[in-house]
């Protein structure tokens, strides 16, 4: 029995017209999938930095306007063009940060999509899962597990599969050690729940009594205080007995990430993954090439990273402490987290 | 200025209706492309064993019918469904053994989309490159430089391709040696050019003088002459210090294969690429763990092992010996080609 | 302080003068350490089957004779020859297959020194673990942390070097399935460990309640009885969603092998590590071919291996059963071990 | 019949007792192997920029003193230690950079002996290749083949070996396009074609008609001229259709390492190689990860490289240009070097 859906007209979603203009909770049209994409009926959204970034629009790269935001959105297939094969009516799927991407060039053909230069871009340049119905193409969006929890695995689809990827990024052994810069926050504690299930062992590296309680709950093994330390270089490498083999770098200050390549071991290596606007990556050659250590950029997942990292999730081994409200109130998630007053991840529920 | 072309309601094709049955060089319509194809006006289009093998019907699956065979296509796209990004009226264009694949499955999230279970088969579960004018999946279809030549290109689509992922999965350094058995034949003879380009040093092994010559014409470093040896192994292993790092198995007979195993070098790598019917490989296991071989069977390359052969191809470092005659010759081919009589690649022109 | 031990003249060993001999349990010198070479206190030594082999000399390879047997041997350090600089005195070491390699040839040079065609093997042609006091070329010696029980070590470094050298060999991401066949004995129990400490999931193969008990409590997702199946390659894909991506064949059954072909998944690796006199792998190249699997011989483990293999040991991830007697009840532990009797480990304690 | 040599009691050899002080060209005793070392009759030694550095003192690392420089030396085994296995008595061999190393430390574990912390460096902490005579660990000599020319392969066993190991740090595929900053000098020149037969496609840099003129005739496709073109970022991307898939930064000013970052294709590789005093690789850490590029450090090869680049040199796919001169002229080709008026590479021959 194939199950069908009834699909409305209009539905309530949050637009924006213009940057920093105000987000309207309102009704607006329900979006008609092409013949590659589907519809989803967007249960949950996580809310991400990005989308703040989105609606500021201080990123070099242009945003479409009027524009729906939000590329954490799990749902349910409710419709789908006429050529696509690889979803069924009734699946669970998710939004992610790629929408879509030519396929056809050097960096598709090699499994790179997200780094296409036709890329187009949930929430960004095609509108995302701050709605009751968006469409996803079909090649791009993620296939979620039938039993999942749908509000759970929304932060998934990016926080989960950006700290996964940059784990495969540092092509580490189970056994050795990875530092996790910044481990106490979203990014940071998916990052050690990760890596444990990766059998590697973790360094977290934060500030705080409460952070150290939280990385250690989740499995790391040292926690490093950068506000209690003298020498941080010299403590992870005493603990590590010899330098960390991988340093996810997830904090993005300058200052942190120089101090990543002293404390990484011979031949390790020193993963980038948050987007500082301005910083640089600094470090002496001299002592790079005789350490030989690799620094790496780690950007979003592909739809394999994507696959991989929610299997860990529906498998249990990660779980992600959330907080759900209504979709109604992104304007005041927005507030709270230019605020820096968001623990954990924000996830709305379209139906309120 | 976008080009635009003509396309005429039929068209002249090779089709069968039955396995076995006449293949008549008639008119046929021309193919519409779905929203996600495009339609390529073919030129040229190599044959193939295996479009043989679709028209007797005799592997293990079904192939469409009536068919128009052939998976050996290149030419001009001239038209275009509405969500194809990735090709341009004009753009050279090929077909190739894959058509298509869900693009959702396992396999192809990593690239591997000849495995894909739902795989759509040019010349075989959809009309392939035995016409003027067919339609090819926009992912799938490769791309050709502008400059290429058509005729000498199309061979390299599915032998091209093979031979060189083949290679490619043997995973060797330049410098290696890598042993290609059945050297001298259609695949062999690219297999060595290929190799060469990469770096690598060659052992070729046919049997005839006129194989060694050609062989040695093509790059191969070192001759094995199997009809002159009496000691094929002992040879391979004087003649590269130690045994080959890499074997290419061209030639399916079951006694080489067996043999490769054994003339590989500690650590070696034997890949098989051929399909004989009923062909078992058979290896002592004492041996193989304690020379820690490696036995890896390779399959069709994927949009990337595409896209790099044809480069080696257009940058002038691979060559193919091939004759063209016209589309309405195939039955003639065919012939040949079932008696072994056919040297280097038959071309087909299809504007006869 | 350096520490210094007084080394006697004469010790107590085990030693055989022809193949099948009698094993006799007597007073023979304490060898000299070369200048590149340490002397071992040797407290425990494992048996292994490998062993038994020696003593009935059913290999290829000849045994030096006299021999003292024996591969698995854990001490101290109480001397060492003046070239040695990677030991000290009172340091921990053990004695595992490759006791020495030329250090010079290409296979030494890539670090695969047990593949080295001047190995020099102990108990094999260097005398072994089987007396009180052993020499080892310090290059291969195993280091062993300071604080490690020497008597549980002393298995895992033949038979646990082993196994995770055979699942590094298999290739594989955490998450991903490996099969381990005959998982409910000495190797395979080891083997289930150590894949799950790499973040595998495992399905284990044996037979017998008893077998399946043991293999879940060692972390075995999946228990497949092959004395209860009706059809093990269609059951293996069923619990695997597709087959395993990597499979142990600790089991050396031919049969047992060819299926592991089978129930590998598309693009599946299948690990050969047992060592069956006269036992073939067969396949057919065609199923290969389109399947894309590779066969992979696994020796055993090198120097990083060997450290590596520990460290899952000394941080308490691995556990190996295993049973203390006296050196000088050697030859009725070849009985037990020739009549198939000895369940997990036997370690033999030198003082007795 | 093995051959024998008469070793003297003294030689000459240039040696210098403080740094900076006065290098003497004088009579001083032959040195005697140990029993893990070969006495090599050294006829060619290379003469190296680090032998500059060795002799002013103006690294980190302190040198022996007094010292006889040099790690470029090729010649003939004359005697050999008790305890090696892999060389005989009339053996070509080759003195390199690293003398030797513990080989028991996790970095010699793994293969990487240049980064062992116990490191013993020719020429700089152990007396070099500036003698008549020199000892050699038998571990880390190069094995250099019969029919070499030693005068040609002496700088191959630093410079040639360095590039060669920075290429395969790059990691790249055969048909890719390899970036190398600082081309027409000794080592660039080494790398232009050892890059080409690894089957790589060669851009140079550098400046002046007579540079050009050179790289193309060692096989660049390939030449941008840094004095004269207006944006050597936009000049690379456009020549290599998007960014150069690997950079080699053998020209170590801060401003052109920063540059290649910047004409990195997307996934492209920077190699730093060179060690220039105090400078920093520095990068914008959003394009780093946008790009997701990596920079990775290469130091110097270990066995396997250095096996490995001579193979490709004696196969005369490698030619270093070279001048010789007598040992006793140390001191002016110091001098020249200093004013920066070598081209090509300086070549001492011992016997004069």
């Amino acid at each position: 029995m194939v199950e069908t859906y009834e699909i409305p007209e209009t539905q309530m979603g949050c637009i924006f017209y213009e940057n920093n203009g105000p987000i309207e909770y309102k009704e607006i049209p329900v979006p008609k999938p092409k013949p590659t994409e589907i519809l989803i009926k967007v249960l949950y959204s996580g809310v991400c930095h990005t989308d703040l970034h989105a609606w500021h629009g201080d990123w070099p790269l242009d945003v479409k306007l009027p524009l729906v935001g939000g590329h954490e959105g799990a749902g349910i297939v409710v419709a789908k063009g006429a050529n696509v094969s690889s979803f069924e009516i009734g699946d669970y799927a998710g939004i992610k940060w790629l929408n879509g991407s030519c396929m056809g060039c050097e960096y598709c053909e090699q499994g790179a999509e997200p780094n296409c230069p036709k890329a187009d871009l949930s929430g960004y340049t095609h509108d995302g899962s701050f709605q009751q119905y968006a469409t996803a193409d079909a090649i791009q969006a993620a296939h979620i597990p039938k039993d999942a929890d749908l509000a759970g695995v929304a932060p998934i689809l990016c926080a989960g599969v950006t700290v996964y990827k940059a784990l495969k990024t540092a092509d580490l052994r189970a056994g050795q050690w990875v530092a996790i810069s910044g481990a106490g926050g979203g990014l940071g504690s998916l990052a050690i729940q990760y890596a444990k299930a990766m059998g590697l062992r973790v360094l977290a590296i934060d500030g705080g009594d409460d952070k150290k309680e939280l990385c250690e709950s989740l499995g790391a093994e040292v926690f490093v205080d950068f506000t209690k330390t003298n020498d941080i270089v010299k403590d992870i490498v005493a603990a590590t007995d010899g330098g960390a083999h991988g340093v996810i770098n997830v904090s993005v200050s300058e200052k942190a990430i120089a101090q990543s390549c002293q404390y990484a071991r011979i031949l390790g290596k020193v993963v980038l993954v948050g987007l500082p606007a301005g910083a640089q990556v600094k470090t002496p050659v001299f002592e790079a090439v005789v350490k030989s250590i690799q620094i790496k950029g780690s950007y979003v997942g592909n739809r394999q990273d994507t696959s991989e990292a929610l299997d860990f999730y529906t498998r249990g081994l990660v779980k992600s402490p959330f907080q759900v409200v209504g979709l109604s109130e992104l304007p005041k998630v927005f507030d709270l987290m230019a605020q820096g007053k968001i623990l954990g991840r924000m996830v709305l529920d379209t139906s309120k």
